[in-house]
């Protein structure tokens, strides 16, 4: 579920539901960084009903990996909340199917796929804040280095929920040291997209041994003066319910994300 | 689910732990505002699992009058995250029971109630923030005047979700026009435990006809240049829960409080 950021050379889509509407006629299936500008995307998580239960507890425990957007009721494919009209089957420009807890496939829509009983999750991704970080001209390496951002396995345990577990996920990006302090104010006022940073500084406290090897993602160059800052990533969730082994999960296709309505500051606090 | 101020002329436990373990013993049958100073107290709702997805949705959906403190896992009486070594069957100094939504007895323990497929859930309550307010120099009318705060339904609908839905019941609590910017930064650093006002002023706006007669607790004065100020009510998901008429509901009584162990500023942001 992590979301990535990649070159998009591309004309900028400015409207959610024009995008939305791109990807169910087939007419977008590249990645969604730098689209709608300002709109929140989110991660897809759709589980069958009988985890759904479980793994909204994991959520609601571990608020900071997994930032709830919207969940819908069992079998309703419409995020009448964050996106009306919108269809969870096919306004994602590629999803990933999962049997058993492994990925079976990459595809276009899941009509063919869809049960009465699935329940979807639509959580919080790192782009929101990452608009706000820019804004704040705070540097952001792996969009300057064209490259997916770093992301780590830690030793910081996730708070399990039913069959639920396992490590937290972080996302690393340098900051100069001068602008720490910046980065963990503006990225506060986003709780609803994983807040603040859970650490900065030395990577081995976390359990991260070289960042130079990134276990998902890509590694980024870290400059003189520079300091490594985590934050907890959207692929928390997504490692913990492939490790329950669910007889089907469907999601978004890493960096392929579901644009809401929903405006990035509508999450913000104070 | 309201917290009830009442005036306590007892000596104030400052443990949770203790009043917690007073409340098991039968030593604690009163009402717990102003006791354990500092630390989180909340609504308690418990409901037959197959309830409890539907009602966690709506409580995603309904932050500010459903503010989740812990979700308990179902058959779980141990609010381990929150309140280590407490039982919620025994550790709340007073219960009510409804049967198919109609209230059907106070009882001093849930022990005989209880069954495996129980589902608890803790909501934040405002105690945490009146105890901020206080603080700011912000007066509470309804604890000056010894009575329970004002309480009313409102024309302001919940985000429904399954089987629940219904108004929002909102608090009122009077503020001198020159305090009142200052009552919605003070209450807004609490999200957890209903945040920031949902209206000032009008009361006709939201459905409120007349402030003397409140739909819950008691009419409070209002004084020459005092603005009213409405914040959403943990009433609303008990009455939302009462409105769908469950096989079987558990909560506390009115003002009878669960005592966590988190510090009222843990919940805060920024």
């Amino acid at each position: 579920m992590a979301c990535v950021n990649t070159d998009n050379t591309a004309n900028i889509i400015g409207s959610p539901r024009e995008l939305r509407l791109m990807c169910r006629e087939g007419r977008w299936r590249a990645p969604t960084a730098g689209q709608a500008p300002g709109y929140v995307q989110t991660n897809v998580a759709i589980l069958p009903r009988d985890l759904a239960f479980d793994f909204l507890v994991f959520c609601q425990r571990n608020p900071k990996p997994c930032p709830l957007v919207e969940v819908l009721e069992s079998g309703v494919t419409e995020p009448k909340l964050t996106s009306p009209g919108a269809d969870i089957r096919t306004d994602v420009p590629l999803y990933r199917i999962y049997r058993n807890g492994v990925l079976s496939g990459e595809v276009e829509d899941i009509l063919g796929e869809w049960r009465d009983d699935l329940v979807t999750f639509l959580l919080g991704c790192s782009f929101t804040f990452e608009t706000a970080m820019m804004a704040a001209g705070l540097p952001l390496r792996h969009v300057e280095q064209n490259r997916n951002v770093s992301m780590y396995r830690t030793n910081i345990p996730t708070v399990p929920a039913g069959v639920f577990s396992g490590p937290m996920v972080v996302s690393m990006r340098p900051i100069p040291h001068n602008q720490v302090v910046r980065a963990v104010q503006v990225t506060s006022r986003f709780p609803g997209v994983h807040g603040a940073p859970v650490h900065i500084g030395d990577p081995e406290v976390i359990g991260i041994r070289d960042l130079a090897h990134p276990d998902y993602g890509d590694a980024v160059d870290i400059y003189e003066g520079e300091v490594p800052v985590f934050w907890a990533c959207g692929v928390t969730p997504q490692a913990a319910a492939v490790q329950s082994k669910p007889s089907l999960m469907l999601t978004h296709s890493p960096g392929h994300m579901f644009v809401t309505d929903v405006r990035d500051e509508h999450l913000a606090v104070l």
